[in-house]
């Protein structure tokens, strides 16, 4: 099934396709996943399409999975809720964007100075991460699975230059989540602005800096030429990761054996996934460079303690407002700790000795 | 199917169960995995193991993988001839034990200096690795699919001190593949150690310094009671892969479903025994430095230099042997080019902030 048939439904509202008794036979099963991710942006609902076409190559179509843009059935957020309700079967997202039915959700997305990416799927196979997840989604009749990530962000697109700790003071900043509460408690202006809002309000003047994940798709959106800094690294977003959710009527119903499909299939996404956004990352950084136009700058270090010691305080807060959200924060705390003893004499070493020539 | 079940046939070379015909008229195939790992060092037998039982679960018995480790069936590191002349079905091993048929197959597994694991991933998948592979493997009647990684390594256990770039000359040192290669351009003495011998030869002196993988399956081995320094960065194998290689005429045989069935799941088993060898390494660093009996130290900057430099020759050398090589030593430096601009503003750069606390 090519990719344009999968998102053939988008924008119909009508998403099931009437199964015939011999595909019944069969064993057949058509899904409607919803996700949050608009078609103009790449990376985000090409994921969610490539798991279904992943999913239905490797059970021969027995499993189908019709995907769906954001906006196209549900407004984009209202995705876990549709498919709590069985408006529809699954939805690809970020789970971030739940937070305000429990900060819970915003540990299994991205945490400011949290994991990587790859410390991130540790966490939930192999830290204790998942049954708090299942304990977590299973209250809004979800099972999700862990399916995808767009690896380390930047820290975003500037009109002007950043120079003292002071910087962010009344800069009007988009930033989601707890990142932006970060930037709250830094004195910036907070301001929520749709993916495809951003390259007008910071031509306009109405934004002064915006994240937005990284080369690949902020270029897409053309942000590189509306703003003349680049900044990284991305402190609030360090490997963001994407969420299977599955209304757990429809995943009791499941064999057991399409049940692992399903994880194992995800898990596969989530090396595919996040290996196309470094990829392409890399590409779309030479071009960026390339071209000239832009100023790429690191957040310098009393910039960036500052922005630990803030955000150490905000996950505190959101560690602390509900149970849920109490016991994620904790095993989330724990584990960071001694994953990154491993990771900074591992990977972060070794990323430092190859940059020594 | 437990573990155990998926072994049963270990040590007896007769891999096969006679399916009777109702099986065969199900679609029921079993296959023989041979494998390059022995059964009492954590990880590398375990990652074949799981992704034998992935793929069995997944089809719901339909595709049967019986595991062998080392010498169980043919010598280590025969397993690839094993499989091509049909002996066995499959392996699972980490391609560098095949570099002497072509220097390019150490590209498949770790490169000094190299990619990380991720890196290795968006290589194979986005930056032409995987035709490369596909043309060399075939040489040798395989199809080659990536299917785990140990992550970055360790540089290694160390009877003495290294405190200068001259630290290496005269060492009795175990490291195989092209880091062996580089150790012997810094004036050590490269020794052959299988990994059951390597506690009593440093214990013995005969050897002074030996790399394995990490605190995990490096304690299990027990060489941290017989060596007083343990020191970082492996740059040697900073994201050693693991290979499923599968006969040719086998993979040919499987329907497209099963085929795509396959590599998605390797896909999977790829962040999960990653995530598997991060997770334990850190318990592990975590109970040596609880211990404090060995020092855990970081080569230093003037030795990394030296080791860059001859890494680069070494490379340089591998890369022309052949004509598989050369252009497989083609891709990868120029895919590690252009991907390490942007791990140096992400991953390595995040890194470094978080390091700041």
């Amino acid at each position: 099934m090519k990719r344009r048939n999968l998102l053939a439904g988008a924008g119909t509202g009508v998403a099931v396709t009437a199964l015939g008794a011999p595909a019944l036979a069969q064993g057949i099963r058509e899904f409607r996943m919803v996700t949050d991710w608009p078609s103009n942006v790449p990376g985000t609902l090409d994921a969610a399409v490539q798991l279904a076409e992943a999913i239905q190559a490797a059970t021969n179509g027995r499993l189908r999975i019709e995907v769906t843009p954001a906006g196209a059935v549900v407004r984009p957020f209202d995705t876990l809720d549709a498919v709590s309700a069985g408006v529809a079967d699954m939805y690809h997202s970020a789970d971030y964007y739940f937070e305000s039915k429990s900060p819970g959700f915003a540990f299994f997305a991205a945490v400011p100075f949290g994991l990587t990416a790859q410390e991130h799927f540790a966490w939930v196979r192999y830290g204790g991460g998942q049954a708090l997840w299942d304990a977590l989604s299973a209250e809004h009749g979800i099972k999700p699975i862990l399916c995808g990530s767009t690896g380390s962000q930047m820290g975003g697109w500037f009109t002007r230059e950043i120079t003292s700790t002071d910087g962010f003071r009344g800069l009007r900043y988009r930033m989601p989540g707890l990142g932006g509460e970060v930037l709250r408690r830094m004195s910036a202006t907070v301001v929520n602005v749709a993916g495809g809002e951003i390259r007008p309000a910071l031509r306009s003047g109405a934004l002064d800096a915006s994240e937005w994940v990284g080369p690949w798709a902020d270029m897409a959106l053309g942000l590189h030429e509306v703003a003349n800094f680049y900044y990284y690294p991305g402190f609030h977003e360090p490997g963001t990761a994407l969420t299977l959710g599955i209304n757990i009527g429809i995943w009791e119903s499941l064999a057991p054996s399409d049940r692992r499909l399903i994880e194992a299939i995800a898990a596969g996404e989530f090396s595919r996934s996040l290996a196309e956004f470094n990829a392409n990352n890399a590409i779309w950084l030479a071009r960026l460079r390339e071209a000239g136009t832009v100023q790429i700058r690191r957040f310098d270090d009393a910039l960036l303690r500052e922005l630990l010691r803030q955000s150490r305080d905000v996950l505190a807060e959101a560690g602390s407002r509900d149970s849920h959200a109490r016991l994620i924060s904790a095993s989330h705390r724990a584990f960071q700790g001694a994953i990154r003893n491993w990771s900074d004499i591992a990977e972060r070493a070794f990323l430092n000795a190859r940059g020594l020539d």
